[in-house]
């Protein structure tokens, strides 16, 4: 019963068999081989148009380098408050930005608004003591396990285009969202106006492999330049490109996204049905964050379950955590055993009142 | 005959094997896991010693964080002109060090000298319009094929004693030296004065895994900010634990550099011994630059050779590469074929008149 | 009638006369020469103890030059989020910290508390993947134009110590904290837990003058380096060292200060007896924040008077704007005159209902 | 008898007038007074076309600045190896540039050649682990106090357009080259290429004033931002401002810099006239570097004269300085009295053989 993270367990078979197969023979070096090239062309047939893409071994190195290529030094990005760039990428914004910041917004469930967002850029200065606003970041799906809408997304690009920034979708659990909203990569993003895309894979199938998709042509030289000086140009480019063939085909990443999807469904229906158990936001993806009795946290961690207790200042109004209550983060990957989550409602069931 | 590089090939047999072993079963993440930890125990009994040990996935990475822990952003490193961190890795040591300087000498076969390193740190002024000297920075191999000796090393060592700086060493191809070399890991470093070291896995068998080797403790807490920070922190550690696994057991990297040392002498001898092929330094490891007549250049190349052009400016007194003659450079690996060997030998001795 | 800053005037007679006389004759460049040398022992003098002073022409350049040296480049300073470094430097932290973040806290009337600062703290992970906090800035007088108590600071200090935290003080507006709080530089500083301090001239006499004064002196090597590369080192150093000199000869820069806080007493009792007009904090420097009936406002506007609307987010509970009325900020200085803020009172009191 | 820099004395007289004749009244903050405006239209007409104009206080500022607008973190700055960028500013290209490089090359007197300059960008690698060239920087005056003539600086201006560069010079000594090539400000700009110019003034009778000069329009916003974020935005603009109105106001920085020039031709004929006294470059502007026998260097150190003694890796090929002689740097001034040179050149000519 172990629903720490997504990261827990290793390469997806056939992520992993694509590594296999992709070890012998010579091949060119710094992404100039082959399978690179046919994954490159892989995601242009995803995403229904030419797209640059940028391989690196994690999100971190993602949505550093998108965000970098958005926005000046001077320049601020808006954010959720409890977004993954803001808080849990020790400073790697700011690092690869030089110095550009991140200006992060309220919102119930991990999510801004639109009209969040376009409010704060109307209230800075003009002049230069500020840092003007050049780009928006959403999570998608959210810290929270949450999702934006195809609507509210378009809003987001809207309000990109009406004051010149860039719209940047941090989809480390892309595949997640995408499922979960039943459309398509191209929807998702660029028909909705995102500019720039951090395309997760490791937490869903990969040992470390993501993709920077980029729709904007103008800044793939930089981004070159960018990727390299940073370090995050693999001189043997087919570890990287061999998962992606891998998890890209067959549908392995669609599949994968769609357990790991029904497992977290499955534990917020069982959860949800106790006695005392609250679920602050939706469960529209892979992650919940059940408000618990204590009792029932307990029996679980008696039980061998793993999983973080957690804090969000991102509550519905009126919804507190009592002093007898913990909440806490699950979540399920393409690895989730079915009979974990049922073990696991079991054992919360026996300790509800 | 592909002698273009040593990262043309994918993983020696054994760290794939180990990859494979590694990947089932959940495992804490960002380093945490047990295969991680078994890995800096080995480190620590291959030093003798107490060592920090970070895990990159790339020496680009391995070389510019080393560096950004011993210089602040107003100081320099000293390094050969044509060293890898100069010239090759996109400012990456000027990115992650905020703008530290690296201060190029020049040197005969791609060696500095201790004492133009002191004459370099005695001519600058004390006062605060010019950077002061924080490191030194030694490739082992060179760019150039070529070594430092033991006493070379302890060299530098004492005059980073003297002048209060850290002796980094950038370690790509730490294998092939230290065979070629026929010493051991702390006699090569530490015990000669090395504070920190890029210690190379990429090029000698492995797919993508460099270890940054600490033998000063206080470095240690700043490192793993830094490496987070900068995106090299994988989420699932194991990835480049289990190649370091299979990389270091049973002596493959030994092995694997002997072989590729050896394929390199072979070519040394092969080719030193035709008319009009000459060697500007020693092939010291699995590097050699011979200067060649044309004709015999495009007979391997018609004969299908891969290899690059060169160009130095470090070539020794009077040697020049003369109008019908060219510069190349020959890279063996672990992977290079004794046949290969032959074939090219066989070529180029069949061009020459 | 201008209320719009108190950069709006030159320099106080003194410190144009004392510029005049140190114009003659040649002296060391760089801050060598003997007048600088003379300024800082009078800061010695002023602090009761040994103290570094590194001269600069900003409150921009002291503030970040003086956080940069305290904080990582993946460290973070607590600051309140209307602080000035926070939204009106254009970044200048970011850019001289090399991504250093400010973790901006909310407090009623500009100010934070050292039970946030310390619950902010407690509340961060210690892995990592989140940026330590290595210091907290207190503005005084703060951008509300309230004040920090002995007693406020010294629970700031007592927080730094347990968590091992430099205490910076943002002192654009030293001086008319000083005299407000009737009180000593060595007791609102270092006594109460200071370890830098911004030491503010510019608003207050001087045309471009302010010191950062490093009550820790193992900081004054690297600040050297860190104002050089900046840009921020005069060669004619004289320029800076007479202005102080003018400055803090005869209690020059008491007199201005408590000159300027008088007028805004006067400005603060004569409005606060008009009905309708509120203040949300008290007024205890040199601005003040009145919120106005419109009509109040428009009569002011009319008779010629300059300042500008505000905005806060740290109103105190229950305090708003209502759609009458608007919240301004008026400065005075040491150039306000006693008949500007009598006039600006008689307009306003006609205009109240 | 002081010739140890052109930094030595404060304000020409003129410029101090100016300086109180500002002091008085209200004035827009931040640059936005009308003594800053009058000086931006003073700069237009000077260069006889519309150009952006950005007050600093500083050479370091000016330079460091506008090479950052010029050339991205992953670019480089082709300079003389012994430029003021690349040795006296403390690494501040580096700092403004987030890493940005700057290559350097050698050169006789202090001078680069626009062949080098090509052949160097000629010799990269168009691959991203090569930074690649944004910029050449000329010195104007150099170093060595040569001049580059109008054809060379037209010949950087044309490897910059083919190569599709930034031309910056640093004029930090404009005003002396300007006179010495009897030229105009806009024939030794823009007219032969030159992109962004360092206009300096401090050197030349001013306190505190240098402008960075911008021919091309679009890089104004940007300096706009980084100024400020670089704390060189003075919130009272009026002291920039009014130095510049002092120092271009009738002729003074011609005039001025006629009288620094005029001296150092003093200084060279009567030196280079003395048995044992070679000038290794010519003295085209304010400074000379002759190398002279030690008893000579020793009688003038005996009578009072102050100047540094000094070292180039650009001196002529076979000219060297001997195990008997010295060479030291001599700058003159606005400021340099011509008995201080007849005592010089009175004593060298008693001590020579």
């Amino acid at each position: 019963m172990n629903f720490g993270s997504d990261n827990l367990y290793g390469a997806s078979t056939p992520v992993l068999e694509a590594l296999i197969a992709a070890n012998d023979g010579a091949l060119a070096g710094y992404g100039g081989d082959a399978i690179t090239k046919r994954v490159e062309e892989q995601f242009c047939a995803l995403f229904e148009r030419r797209v640059r893409v940028f391989l690196v071994a994690t999100g971190t190195a993602a949505n550093a380098l998108a965000l970098s290529a958005c926005v000046p030094p001077w320049g601020m990005t808006i954010c959720h408050a409890e977004s993954h760039i803001n808080n849990d990428e020790c400073g790697a914004p700011e690092f690869f930005g030089h110095g550009a910041k991140l200006a992060p917004l309220p919102g119930v469930g991990g999510k801004i608004t639109a009209d969040a967002a376009e409010a704060y850029i109307k209230g800075l200065s003009k002049a230069s003591f500020q840092m003007p606003v050049h780009a928006v970041s959403l999570s998608q799906v959210t810290e929270a396990g949450t999702l934006y809408t195809l609507d509210e997304i378009a809003m987001f690009g809207a309000v990109c285009r009406e004051h010149k920034l860039s719209l940047h979708m941090d989809g480390a659990r892309f595949a997640n969202a995408l499922v979960a909203l039943n459309t398509t990569p191209a929807e998702m993003t660029w028909k909705r106006g995102v500019d720039i895309l951090s395309f997760g894979a490791s937490k869903n199938g990969c040992l470390a492999a993501e993709a920077i998709v980029v729709f904007d042509e103008a800044l793939a030289t930089e981004l070159e330049y960018r990727r390299k000086r940073s370090g995050h140009t693999l001189s043997k480019g087919r570890l990287l490109a061999a998962q992606f063939e891998g998890y890209l085909g067959n549908d392995l990443w669609l599949n994968n996204a769609r357990h790991a999807n029904a497992m977290t469904k499955m534990l917020a229906t069982g959860l949800a049905a106790l006695p005392g158990v609250r679920l602050p936001w939706p469960a529209e993806a892979n992650e919940l964050f059940p408000i618990l009795p204590k009792q029932i946290d307990a029996a679980l961690r008696d039980a061998g379950a793993f999983y973080y207790p957690w804090q969000s200042r991102s509550l519905p109004e009126g919804v507190h955590v009592g002093a007898d209550e913990v909440m806490i983060r699950l979540v399920t990957s393409f690895a989730t055993k079915q009979e974990e989550v049922e073990q696991f409602i079991g054992v919360a069931k026996a300790a509800a009142i």
